[in-house]
């Protein structure tokens, strides 16, 4: 071939978790919401789905930007939509990140960070965790442009304390990004730190936590001036019509979102349960 | 700062078109289709938007991919699928161009190319159209990666004639992507050199001729070992569960797009006139 950069041809690329198109499965492996989404998201995003799909979406998601700002104490103008956090992920591996220039992350952790870094031809510098997933110390040392740290942690489920990432985020030069995927499931987040670190991006998605991994959407929250450099980054029209619509719908309804998180804590108590009582070893618990 | 690569500090950023939210406008700016979508596209993405938004989606959209092979007459593995054509001419960009590698495409066209080969690192050669805006000869004698060829270009509306396009792709060592976002309103299209040619690449997109710029669809169509290489670069779930069923009834329906695309062609011959009438002089003609 010889078509394609060498990074590229030398890679695996990532795969996804498969998908059974056959029904009759119960499927654990891409960490999907068992329970259907908001039917105020169905009835925004079907509402959406009309002569409106003739335009272009708001490049910048503004009716999202203005109630996640709201919910989450923050303001509209430091917050970036995604298509995913996946998309936040590789727009941040893309703004800060040339080829050859060193990204750092603990292992093992969410195995999409070392192929973004295959795909940018950047340097992928994996900090093992200690056994107990503890932060190590390494990651602070070691000189990169990004840091990124899965927290909770997928898939160990373990996470550091926030004041020990506040840490880590002032003693490296480079950004650190806390991807959030699973912390409303948490006891504590690392949103505050965006007010007081400027190379601080918080990461999150609607995938897990609002059951809606089919709509593609996430979004990073930082200071003003990182969020401008990663929207020259981002592709303008990254999220759809309709994925506004929904995504503004989700995170409105704060009522339905601590309903389900309940569940899914309550159905994760009860597995805890059900496999030590099979004889099974939770760790780390 | 500092904290962005220095190819992103320097840069501007793409400048989406103006988008008025008040009423009372008639938007030009864009090219967005002034008709709505087809009744069928609605139908299937309300049927989407429900339960089935807490799964991921189909990463590869096999649907899209099996309906859009039989219409085009082509395969489906030999199609990729992207969020608009703009997410396949990035993946293109940053599959083939490394830091510092030229890519070159006529110019004056389609502004986001300059931008993504800004966003990338990678050099811009811009060949200029003669006054004619046929294709210039220099074009082919640039050594590059990958030469962009918006055809029919924008913002001229001319077109290279299918067989110049070949021998183009034949004279360059590198990848030739057609951009075929116009095509629909077209007189001939370059699809079938994706079947003799293994360095073209034709991509498309839903946004113009199937009235749905808000549903974020488009896709490449190439020889199998270009979409293997270029879905590595894609995100894994670039499209949504909702736009692919909106995507799949789109192309499913060519009685609709015949209809639309005549009614833009008849507005375009209605609009040339009266602007005649008025003493303006059309050129291209």
């Amino acid at each position: 071939m010889g078509y394609f950069r060498q990074n590229i041809e030398a890679m695996q690329g990532y795969t996804p978790g498969f998908q059974p198109r056959e029904p009759g499965f119960i499927k654990l492996n891409t960490n999907e919401n068992p329970y259907p989404p908001s039917p105020r998201v169905i009835e925004a995003m079907r509402k959406a789905c009309g002569e409106a799909l003739r335009k272009y979406p708001d490049p910048m998601a503004d009716a999202f930007r203005t109630k996640a700002a709201e919910v989450l104490g923050t303001r509209p103008e430091r917050i970036m939509c995604g298509f995913g956090s996946d998309d936040v992920l590789s727009i941040a591996v893309r703004g800060f990140c040339g080829e050859g220039d060193p990204m750092a992350f603990p292992c093992p952790t969410y195995s999409l960070y070392e192929v973004l870094a295959q795909l940018q031809g950047a340097r992928a510098v994996q900090v093992d965790f200690p056994e107990d997933f503890s932060l190590p110390p390494a990651l602070a040392q070691v000189d990169t442009r990004l840091v990124l740290l899965s927290n909770p942690n997928a898939p160990s489920g373990t996470m550091i304390p926030r004041d020990e990432v506040e840490r880590l985020a002032h003693a490296i030069s480079g950004v650190l990004l806390v991807d959030e995927a699973y912390v409303d499931f948490a006891e504590w987040n690392c949103l505050d730190l965006t007010n007081t670190c400027a190379n601080v991006i918080v990461a999150r998605t609607l995938s897990k936590s609002y059951s809606l991994a089919g709509l593609r959407f996430g979004y990073a929250v930082a200071q003003q001036e990182l969020i401008e450099g990663m929207t020259k980054v981002k592709d303008s029209y990254n999220v759809s019509g309709p994925a506004i619509a929904g995504a503004t719908a989700a995170i409105a309804d704060q009522d339905w979102l601590g309903r389900n998180v309940e569940r899914i804590k309550a159905t994760r108590a009860a597995l805890i349960r059900g496999l030590e009582q099979l004889g099974c070893f939770c760790w780390p618990s």
